[in-house]
């Protein structure tokens, strides 16, 4: 969504890349060395972003789901079914679900304890009323889905996305780890699973929730290693480990959103090969040779 | 729609940048590197390319429409009823589809002498059968169209497309010159004003022909400087000049899709900054010290 940039270089010259075309292909398409490097090549000062109209009308509809196989074909059908009006399938696991809407949590939408949950979002259309509930029979009766609400006012619609959102009771429960990682879908399973173990056999007690935009491939994890208790750096290298060591074989990405920073920079070569950091490092010296742009963040120099 | 790419670089390194993630931000983006730099910085050697399911049915509608205020009208009637369905939005100047349903041209799906003509296309799901009729209907009753035509069969689609795409017969009228540029809706009347007038001063004769892909900002321009006849590299530069030299003024590109190369090299500060292509060499110093990649196309080394 960003089509230009002004960009103050590490020599002070004011680089204007402010493009409001959609589609420029007249020479290098320079915005793209500083969107996303965090502040390692450039420092931006202004950006030209595209926007979208408001959507008018949303339909959202929580879905309980008996197994992950269920998930993925229901992914499927919403993509077939709902077409370009799908704008969130956001899947949770049963125990984040159940987490959220604990003693002291929100008021659960529907009854706790399936395997997994998921948001779907729609923008809708005037002609488009029936389309959610159409999805719901369908899924129903494909057996993908044991349990939908959809939701009937802005009000309800809200109380669907705090059990999404607003994951204050995890926070609460001792000190938490969060993590943003992307793989492929098929794979997120089993990914989990592994996870979960690995962490089980260095911190017994620790607790892993999850929930995830799946249709982008991404994960956000909380591993709360001593639940009740205070973490120790020691914990969080162990955490660290469980959770981006296995992203390697699946192909994965050790930061989906949210970049890497100080704290996630030891562990890029999971995620990249040696080439494409040595470039990133050529790239990094040809436009700060001083190191004065956030020394120290994404890559070691 | 680039998830990944492999590329081998000046120095023989084949870079492995192969990622499968939409969501990805461990480390730099290094494919936007490579992506629309023309094989300057890289050969790229492998894609991973985001797929998206074929359409399963599309709805073609082609539009009669007065005057230029009311394509903007229309354009944004489209964006708001036809919503996230809308594909396609091809505005044809009048003397465009003149020219290609002239005597020994395609035969017009309407009547010919409309100022501008509008081909407008949907990706409909199942519900949406009336959503093209109801956007015709309103856009007869605000005035903004004098005529339309939805098309009731693909060979009907198929004969709306080929007035969009089919211009042999201007080809066939003489020596003729294809630009591609963009520059924001609200200019485009004046722009297409202003590069006729520049091109009638010094070739009086001169032929111009306009179609866009409006809701992208992008133009298409064809320009037959010596009708019937044959034009010479004097002519070439001529119109050259009078499409690209008003461009600076409204922020346009003088490249929407297709490149700059050679043959639009000389030109690229008129949508580019000495900052910006200051910096477009040194990168291509960076990534082919011995200039052996491409050698002299888009900036100058």
């Amino acid at each position: 969504m960003i089509l230009g940039l002004e960009v103050v270089l590490a020599d002070g010259t004011v680089l204007s890349s402010m493009n409001r075309m959609l589609k420029n292909n007249s020479g290098y398409d320079l915005k793209q060395l500083f969107i996303g490097t965090e502040g390692t090549l450039g420092v931006i000062t202004k950006a030209v972003v595209r926007l979208e109209p408001v959507i008018a009308r949303t339909g959202t509809i929580l879905l309980a789901v008996p197994g992950f196989d269920g998930v993925t074909a229901l992914l499927q059908s919403a993509r077939r079914m709902l077409g370009s009006a799908l704008q969130a399938f956001e899947l949770m696991w049963g125990s984040y679900y159940d987490a959220l809407t604990g003693p002291d949590g929100h008021s659960p939408p529907m009854e706790r304890g399936s395997p997994y949950y998921v948001l779907v979002e729609t923008a809708l259309p005037a002609s488009d009323e029936t389309m959610l509930d159409d999805f719901l029979t369908s899924a129903l009766e494909d057996g993908l889905v044991t349990d939908g609400v959809v939701a009937q006012s802005e009000a309800q619609r809200a109380r669907i996305w705090k059990v999404r959102d607003d994951f204050d009771a995890i926070l609460r429960s001792g000190d938490t780890y969060l993590f943003d990682v992307s793989l492929p879908i098929a794979h997120m399973h089993d990914y989990v699973d592994r996870v979960r173990d690995a962490c089980h056999a260095v911190l017994p007690d620790a607790i892993v929730h999850v929930f995830g935009h799946i249709g982008d491939g991404n994960l956000h994890l909380f591993v709360t290693p001593r639940p009740g208790g205070t973490a120790s750096k020691t914990d969080r290298k162990a955490v660290d480990e469980c959770v981006y060591a296995p992203l390697g074989r699946y192909g994965g990405a050790i930061s989906a959103e949210h970049g890497i920073g100080r704290e996630k920079r030891d562990y890029l070569p999971i995620s990249r090969t040696d080439a494409e950091i040595d470039l990133m490092r050529r790239m990094k010296r040809l436009l700060d040779p001083d190191l004065i742009l956030n020394p120290g963040l994404v890559v070691k120099t």
